[in-house]
């Protein structure tokens, strides 16, 4: 994998020149995108051209080549969603991430496959670390050509598990920063309480540099922190954690404990566990509506699975949206009360390895509730399973407090390496 | 102007068919628009053809026609935001908001004239009421459209003041719901925390008939209701308002409390007034990446004065805007606070009648505190200035109580009415 934030570095020491990252990222695309279809749309002449730009070296990116997925606008891309019925779009504007990224003189080398709308209809998009396996989703080919040593940062979104079992499923760093940090506009709506922008990039420190760059906000990890204080949360689903996952879990506790964290094991307060179930009405009463263009004219090239979500969302009422609401807003209070005392809540990312095939992108059961609760999420890589497949461990952090997520993440990710 | 209820009712009794009501429309805006100019697209046949489906009495909305401000995407009409840059944009989709009219049975007369990116940079819509003066903005067009009796419902947004403050100076009814009962989707934003759809209609009943119509949801005026607990609030910038302005609030309250209801002068806590400097400060952040694109690349296309403002936008630093929204949190809970005990507040829609000449669209100091907090908005329209031109009322109820806001208007309108 490539690391942004040391391919920046050997740009601004003058060591390594914009255009060689963009040829060499362009040689791994040539070489590998045919065995793992991470790109719908490429474009690595103009993406090559462009790195010859002379003043790339002191932006924030520094030139590097960014991966986008296919969900955000793009003017100088075709953007489908991952849909049929959008095989020929091409936006009037590029969504603000993108022109985020441009500003900060990142370049775009290209689309990255998404499922349907972000929801679960698959793509082709293959597991690098072995083809047969899905590399999660929706946001596949942004992970895949992390994951593949094609790109050194890429962007995805997530609205369920969508950056952060993918980024378990191909041992890669995926940060979904807190609620809004990063504007979704310029996206294909599926829940416009849910969907949340994400970074994939090799390390926590890499993510942390991206969405720095990006954003201007002063995400770097600290390096003088304390060894974070970890609540281990498992949650009541924790039976669907395979052993795989609970290994993982229990390397990354004892590995952080070896390097000082200090550990608690937790209990999600009632309020907390219940507005798991919030999740699926939010996101379908939004969807419904979100959707609703697509379903009254082009239910046709719509995936049999995402017509019969729909069918489903659209009897979800209002009263049961307003509800689901509440749960969520009195969830977010008590979790701000539980992690106060914490730096960060360490837990499952995944239920296990990815999957065997490429007809299901995996599930979201370890991500959905954070998303509802609008928390910084991290995927911390470095373990791997019983068949040899990478399987990641998960920090949580308080909304709005990314930056401190991100350093325990970065901890976590220190202490699993040095295990 | 046309009453939505009564139009409505008229169509299910079978008194009227939806034909008619779209053959009456369409002839008041055959007469009018030339000198109102509030449409920027239309397509009456379309309209009057649609009007013959033989379903549409037994629909919500009855078949009647609609006007669409025009930052909101149709498929059906071009959708140019107000903007130079946007002159040929076909949408590939109608915003979710245009699908739920028609699936309501609502019939889009056509798009209705909007400032620049419902921006300041005004359009040539005229004031119906004395053609020199602006109507409003920056939902101009829907504003003028019902004042004008060319539709009996139209749809616009607020950012800051554009529905309210066109309703006070058309003299209409214009509502602008809890940020978010009516998903923004689809519409060109300006800024996703504070861009809130709103209804124009002739009466407080008619939005009240039209939210409902759309939304699926009972916010239809409470006819039990009793005499609502008013809170006068003039707020810090009462010096703004001018005599007409001020006249009109006292005539409402004297009316509301001859009609039994109950008045108390509150004034605001500090917590809620100093977030009227927030509204500025979250509307810049946003609006410079939500515009990033237009910045970018078509900044010869845009208005100088949205040039000036986004120049200046972007030097709002993401710490500043963080702390606005930390003020504009703490203000809502003082504002939920305050209300408590009452069923909604009374006070200025304007500073005062719609000003002469097009070049401005008047002021929105007695509306962007209320956007902030993302409470429910009334105009209450029945009073006039000392030039005979309308100045409205305005009713502002708390977040999520719709309803209540919406019925304590009504009461308000009567009682105006009764005088």
């Amino acid at each position: 994998m490539l690391s942004a934030c040391a391919l920046a570095a050997a740009i601004r020491s003058g060591d390594l020149a914009p255009a060689e990252v963009a040829a060499r990222c362009a040689a791994a695309i040539a070489e590998r995108e045919e065995e793992i279809r991470a790109f719908t749309a490429l474009d690595l002449d103009a993406m090559q051209e462009q790195a010859r730009r002379p003043d790339l070296a002191g932006l924030p990116l520094a030139g590097l080549p960014v991966g986008v997925k296919d969900v955000f606008d793009t003017v100088d891309f075709p953007t489908a969603y991952g849909s049929r019925a959008y095989c020929r779009h091409r936006p009037a504007a590029d969504a603000p991430v993108v022109r985020m990224i441009a500003r900060a003189g990142g370049l775009v080398a290209g689309k990255t496959s998404t499922t349907e709308f972000a929801f679960t209809a698959p793509t082709t998009t293959r597991n690098p670390h072995r083809t047969a396996h899905t590399p999660g989703g929706s946001s596949s080919g942004s992970a895949a050509a992390v994951a593949a040593g094609m790109v050194p940062l890429a962007i995805g979104s997530q609205t369920a598990g969508s950056v952060i079992r993918p980024a378990s499923y191909c041992g890669v760093t995926g940060y979904k920063p807190s609620f809004k940090l990063i504007p979704m506009l310029g996206s294909k709506t599926f829940s416009w309480s849910l969907d949340t922008i994400g970074l994939f990039a090799a390390g926590v420190a890499d993510v942390a540099f991206g969405a720095s760059a990006i954003t201007g906000r002063p995400l770097a990890i600290d390096p003088a922190a304390r060894p974070p204080r970890l609540a281990i949360v498992r949650t009541s689903r924790a039976g669907s954690a395979s052993p795989d996952a609970d290994a993982a879990l229990h390397a990354a506790m004892r590995a952080a404990e070896r390097a000082r964290a200090s550990i608690r094991e937790v209990t999600l307060p009632p309020e907390v566990e219940t507005a798991d179930d919030a999740h699926a009405i939010v996101q379908a009463y939004e969807a419904a509506l979100a959707l609703a263009d697509e379903w009254d004219r082009h239910r046709d090239l719509l995936s049999p699975q995402l017509v019969a979500y729909l069918e489903q969302a659209t009897t979800v009422t209002p009263e049961a949206y307003d509800a689901a609401r509440r749960t969520t807003r009195l969830a977010r209070h008590a979790f701000t009360d539980l992690v106060e005392g914490f730096d960060a809540v360490l837990t499952y990312s995944a239920p296990g390895e990815a999957p065997v095939g490429l007809a299901s992108t995996g599930s979201s059961i370890f991500n959905r509730l954070w998303t509802l609760l609008g928390a910084p999420c991290i995927n911390v890589a470095g373990s791997t399973g019983a068949s040899g497949l990478p399987i990641g461990v998960q920090i949580v952090g308080r909304f709005g407090r990314d930056r401190a997520a991100l350093t325990a993440a970065a901890f976590v990710e220190k202490a699993i390496r040095a295990a």
